[in-house]
């Protein structure tokens, strides 16, 4: 079974919104073995909106429609669905229900237009949306089903996890199975020349994709067949053969994100962490508590821009700052020694560096960075050389120390 | 001119990467006037590529092409292209020293896959990508132009900045211009109602659109016309009193990120902030680090997750803890007042609630957060009932947080 995603929007053409709404349609649905075989993002236009449903209906089973179905002018969706079906709007009492009582509990007064938010093409099912005011609607055409969603993230998913991917997965007949393997301080060409005889003895039936991004590689290996087929243990038998082939750079043998990773490691392990960041300004501490139940192992940390506060919440001493420097490796010790002894943890994180744009000088040019991991056995901190771009070289700095981190303590 | 934007990988299609290059392309096509009619994600596979080629043609005047040149074996974007146009792939001596240079520099080895990347169709303009080491290509077919591009934002970015924007803005003949405010604090609806009257009585070349985000609203106001025309004047106009209709609920009168807003008010004024955070780890802080220049008049923060953290960095009293607990009025006003004296600024943030899943209470469910602001003349401290989801709440905090700063300061 194929499906097509179609998000309505003007924001997405051009640009004011990214979509993330696909990116989790597209997650769940290959969960279940549907492929996506296209998304299309398109305009708030009626023709549009006639036009790219009618391309889909050529090509897929299943078209999931997000967007354009919210109180406002500019949402056309369910008008022009309503009569490319050929129905008329009705006014839908259990609908009108579920919003009158959102807006009650929030103690908000309802309006004209979020009541017109119940009125319903009279020839689909109605989908409640008990996480908004904007329904889903769903239709049966041609032997392929047709699935309007709101364009808010949570509404849609809410409304995929209750209604539409429990339908789905009844009338699936394909299997798609996939492991995920993420590695960390190797390139994507050297990383495939390490694999390359292996991948290509793969069988048809297997595929291996390279997911790049900043400071990683993610290697994904697919296995298609039939639903009553065992893939199983083929895919398996494959990712045991690759993880070998690439233990050296291995962060983890799934998609988890690296933070998750860390956060199990930490929990399993019955250990705690802190950090001490300058350059990243908080943003390893905020990745680490994005996790639920980080709380279990992080204890905290010092977000230490300036000189002073390096001194006053570290203990960093004036001298090693007026000798060498905010980013040196003197300093960066000493912010791991003090962040360890404030917070009385197992493990510590310390990073100094120039994220950029500017800020560099001859012998510290702009992304020179300087990482501590500490313990109460020791301080390892190395030194690296990133890019010129701000938010590349704080991202790059997170990838990396989380990888020190986990090199450390494995 | 309108644009069609084509992306090519599985991983889009399957949900493993978010696209944030079309988001980006569709903004600066904008900026020059050039609509995007439609984006297509498409997977790794030749006839699709041919297919979504096709289809562009007959729809667009500049096909915008990202994706599948890496130098491994799921990329396939040149040699189809390449066999489309007519022609065959020729080693480009440029190409070949630009990449050779590259991995010099870089002291890494070159590999014979990165040698290949040199191999160019001799029927197109080869752009050459000083990012990365696979080069854009350019048509000139049907009298169209067709462009394709790395698949990795910055190289992308790179390509489109010094080739791509410069070639069609010569080429343009619509002009579109956008006025976009932010408010924060009112929901789609009511704002809709707001200036409802306003909005019905929009001239026909004006369009206003609503663009809902986690506890804002943005506002875009739309102008067309021709590439001669004045519509800078009538568009500043309806702006102009727009922002008047939402004065209350206005956060910026531009489309900057909030902590871009509160970066310039901050080093216009000449004054510096500190920030506490607990539920949030360190997101706030992160996030105004993310805004170059930020180190001017941002001193640092303590993410002070456990209550060994609040008493020990923040001297929030024992009995504090004891008897009101960390999600509280009075927990909130000392770690204020402790991140006011430890970073000695003129204004702190400091927050404290539950983020969730888990860790509510009766009194105390998931979702209540406090918020305080403070300054050497007061601290204000609010109370929030946020949601049930740990990543909303916490970008839920930030925009309340900065709203309550905003208004402190203003």
């Amino acid at each position: 079974m194929n499906a097509y995603i179609i998000t309505i929007g003007d924001e997405l053409l051009i640009g004011q919104t990214i979509d993330t709404n696909s990116a989790w349609m597209g997650q769940e649905l290959n969960k279940i073995g549907i492929w996506v075989k296209r998304r299309m993002a398109i305009g708030d236009l009626p023709e549009e909106i006639t036009s790219a449903l009618h391309e889909a209906l050529q090509q897929a089973d299943v078209i999931l429609i997000t967007g354009g179905l919210g109180p406002t002018k500019d949402d056309l969706t369910k008008h022009v669905l309503c009569k490319y079906f050929g129905g008329e709007l009705v006014m839908n009492e259990e609908v009108l229900q579920q919003v009158t009582q959102m807006f009650a509990s929030r103690n908000l007064p309802m309006l004209d237009v979020n009541r017109l938010q119940a009125m319903v093409p009279n020839n689909c099912t109605t989908l409640i949306n008990k996480s908004g005011t904007a329904p889903g609607m769903l239709w049966h055409h041609q032997n392929k089903i047709i699935v309007s969603m709101p364009g808010v993230p949570f509404e849609m998913q809410h409304l995929m996890q209750t209604h539409i991917l429990p339908l789905l997965l009844q009338k699936s007949d394909t299997q798609i199975l996939h492991q995920t393997l993420v590695t960390a301080g190797i390139g994507e060409s050297f990383l495939a020349k390490q694999i390359e005889a292996w991948e290509d003895a793969l069988p048809p039936n297997m595929k291996l994709a390279y997911l790049p991004s900043l400071g990683m590689v993610k290697l994904r290996l697919t296995i298609r067949g039939d639903k009553n087929e065992d893939l199983q243990m083929p895919l398996l038998q494959q990712f045991e053969a690759l993880k070998k082939l690439v233990s050296e750079y291995l962060f983890a043998d799934n998609d988890e994100p690296l933070e998750q990773t860390i956060s199990k490691l930490f929990l399993q392990k019955k250990i705690t962490l802190s950090v001490a960041e300058s350059c990243t300004g908080g943003y390893i501490a905020s990745k680490l508590v994005g996790v639920a139940g980080s709380s279990k192992y992080f204890e905290g940390g010092v977000v230490s821009y300036s000189y002073a506060a390096k001194q006053n919440l570290l203990n960093v001493k004036k001298n090693t700052l007026e000798k060498f420097g905010a980013v040196s490796e003197e300093c960066v010790t000493e912010m791991c020694e003090g962040i360890l002894e404030k917070f009385k943890t197992n493990y510590s994180i310390a990073v100094s560096g120039i994220a950029g744009p500017d800020g560099g000088t001859d012998d510290k040019p702009v992304g020179t960075v300087w990482i501590a991991i500490g313990s109460a056995e020791k301080i390892v901190a190395k030194r690296f050389m990133f890019t010129k771009n701000r938010l590349r070289n704080i991202e790059l700095i997170f990838v990396y120390a989380l990888k020190m981190l986990l090199d450390e303590i494995a």
